[in-house]
């Protein structure tokens, strides 16, 4: 029997993030949107508690449907629009803590460990990660993992994973991440700088850009200043491009970091970009335009996993949590952008799980 | 006989910089303006072919005086509006290589003594400098000065400069600046960055900002995440904030390098900035943003001299020179910049050399 195309909308694997942070807010208020559930199966990973506190914080009716974390359970309220699990039915809730929480970092470790099984069996074509918290983890036990990024890269058994951020004005990618400054120079060889310019070619090619322009950044100031002020940019980074080159990559560089990012921007009344994509050497570097143009818009995409997993690029900000004040921008951008990329996979012939029905019914 | 304060225009010593690049464009281009020089009196100095190669260029008419580098010669023209010296007569012209030569950064290295030596012996109030190229330095055998900052510290008997950029929607000012990026952790000191945060304060006082509210960056990604992710953002840049702090100096942080700029941002649309400053660790966190928010209108302003120095914050553009197709905006907003700090001095009794009369009479 063949695959009801109409029928065939993504299936999302969502971890809810660190609950006392405003990961069930901005998880609660992207899903509110009527439209976005109707183009995509969501299955929430997260606790039900703070999941309901978040939703009355915002003043949003409950539009999904929820279950304890039994498989059979789970399986069977699949074909909601919304189903969310309940992980860890005693985790904190939004704003009881202004800091991070064993409780907390124990609950949304659990909540991504189950969304990565989740897709890891093939009952989800991608995966939506809220915000967590990397002190939480750590005292949670989990501190080996730095990050999302490290955990997916363990998880998914891949040596080559790049963090990317696709925003409407700029696309930038890291060949470094959670690295300290003063490392950054050591972990850059050849090798990843010339792996990132190839999985940023990927990123755009899933992203239906067709024959990408990529600059790379330099690591010194004004790339290096032809040797005077670092050797890197000569001894690493230029034999990258040229490997990228020889394979047919249209990458350029490379270039002084603090005037790169105005070549790739798209902006009303700027001239058109000259690049695609900019390949940043670390976190900041590539971070500060990022966030700097695109604060509420710009989706965080793992790239090299095997599978697709987008987050919001904001952190938990326990600050503002409970308070149902928080801009879910960023994660409803993160939420479409899976969504496109799932289908696009699923245009290439990987298929969704099957959807049998799905209603608009209240969760409880 | 008292000084006649309607007469008192603060003097100006400009470098007209790399006579190959835009330097002298967008120098003749922003004199151009009679408002401008109506509020000040140039000294220029540069060389005399390129100059006028620069002004056809533009179309524009000759608006200025011109004499050889001998002392009288200057001291007599010195009562003009503009007065070009020149002092490598047989410097090579805007656009004749498009790469770093010895013939120019020996001339553009020559401009930069003189104009210091006219502010050194009081007959200027202020430097202004066109861009030079740090290679062509190289080439004539200048290569012990990273660039100006350097040369300036050295001329100034100064021990504490520190870079900074004045633009209308952000100021920043560096603790290292052309250091290659795997020396900036060894390059920071407590010392150093309460330094950076003192001049910052200074810097805010001579524009006028009454009360400064100063932020400062971390250097590693999330400010070190509690010393997960580095370790000087607590050892070092922490204890100096605290430093400052005793002193009297309204100075936070260390702030993750990729929100910071966000909160003190000045533009429409968003909130009112929380900081009037930005400490930036190192050269790329601070100029990418200044450069994607404010291309154009940057002004960079050396701090901790002893004496007014701004200069525009765009390169040599050897490309672009001799087409007379440079933008002067920010050679512009650094003449108004030194005039306004040079302004501001003379209202705190240090005087202006003495004018005695001015008009706006042809070059040749």
């Amino acid at each position: 029997m063949g695959v009801d195309r109409a029928n065939q909308r993504p299936v999302l694997a969502i971890s809810m993030g660190d609950p006392s942070g405003i990961g069930p807010e901005v998880t609660v208020r992207a899903l509110a949107d009527r439209a976005l559930r109707s183009r995509a199966r969501c299955v929430v990973f997260g606790s039900i508690k703070p999941w309901q506190a978040a939703a009355e914080a915002c003043g949003i009716e409950p539009y999904w449907w929820q279950c304890a974390d039994q498989e059979a359970l789970v399986e069977a309220a699949h074909v909601q629009d919304v189903v969310v699990v309940d992980v860890a039915p005693d985790a904190p809730g939004p704003g009881s803590a202004r800091e991070a929480t064993k409780a907390a970092g124990s609950a949304s470790f659990q909540y991504v460990e189950r969304a990565i099984e989740h897709v890891r069996t093939g009952k989800a074509n991608a995966l939506v990660t809220a915000p967590i918290n990397k002190a939480a983890w750590a005292l949670a036990g989990h501190g080996r993992y730095a990050g999302h990024t490290e955990l997916l890269a363990s998880r998914f058994r891949s040596k080559r994973t790049r963090m990317a951020f696709v925003a409407p004005q700029l696309r930038v990618m890291l060949a470094t991440a959670h690295v300290p400054l003063m490392h950054v120079s050591e972990s850059l060889t050849i090798g990843r700088v010339f792996e990132t310019i190839e999985l940023g070619a990927e990123l755009c090619a899933q992203l239906g850009i067709a024959s990408p322009r990529i600059a790379v950044c330099g690591l010194n100031p004004h790339a290096g200043e032809g040797g005077m002020l670092g050797e890197e940019d000569g001894r690493v980074i230029q034999p990258a491009i040229r490997l990228a080159q020889e394979q047919g990559v249209d990458a350029k560089g490379p270039f002084p970091a603090d005037t790169v990012f105005n070549a790739a921007l798209e902006a009303p009344g700027r001239p058109a970009p000259q690049f695609d994509l900019v390949i940043a050497m670390y976190h900041d570097q590539g971070l500060i335009p990022v966030k700097l143009l695109a604060f509420d818009s710009a989706v965080n995409v793992t790239v090299g996993l095997g599978a697709i997993r987008t987050s919001p690029d904001h952190g938990t900000a326990f600050d503002l949590a409970g308070r149902g004040v928080a801009n879910a921008g960023s994660m409803l951008a993160a939420i479409e952008l899976a969504i496109r990329l799932a289908s696009a996979r699923a245009d290439e012939g990987v298929s969704c799980p099957r959807a049998t029905t799905s209603a608009d019914r209240p969760g409880k």
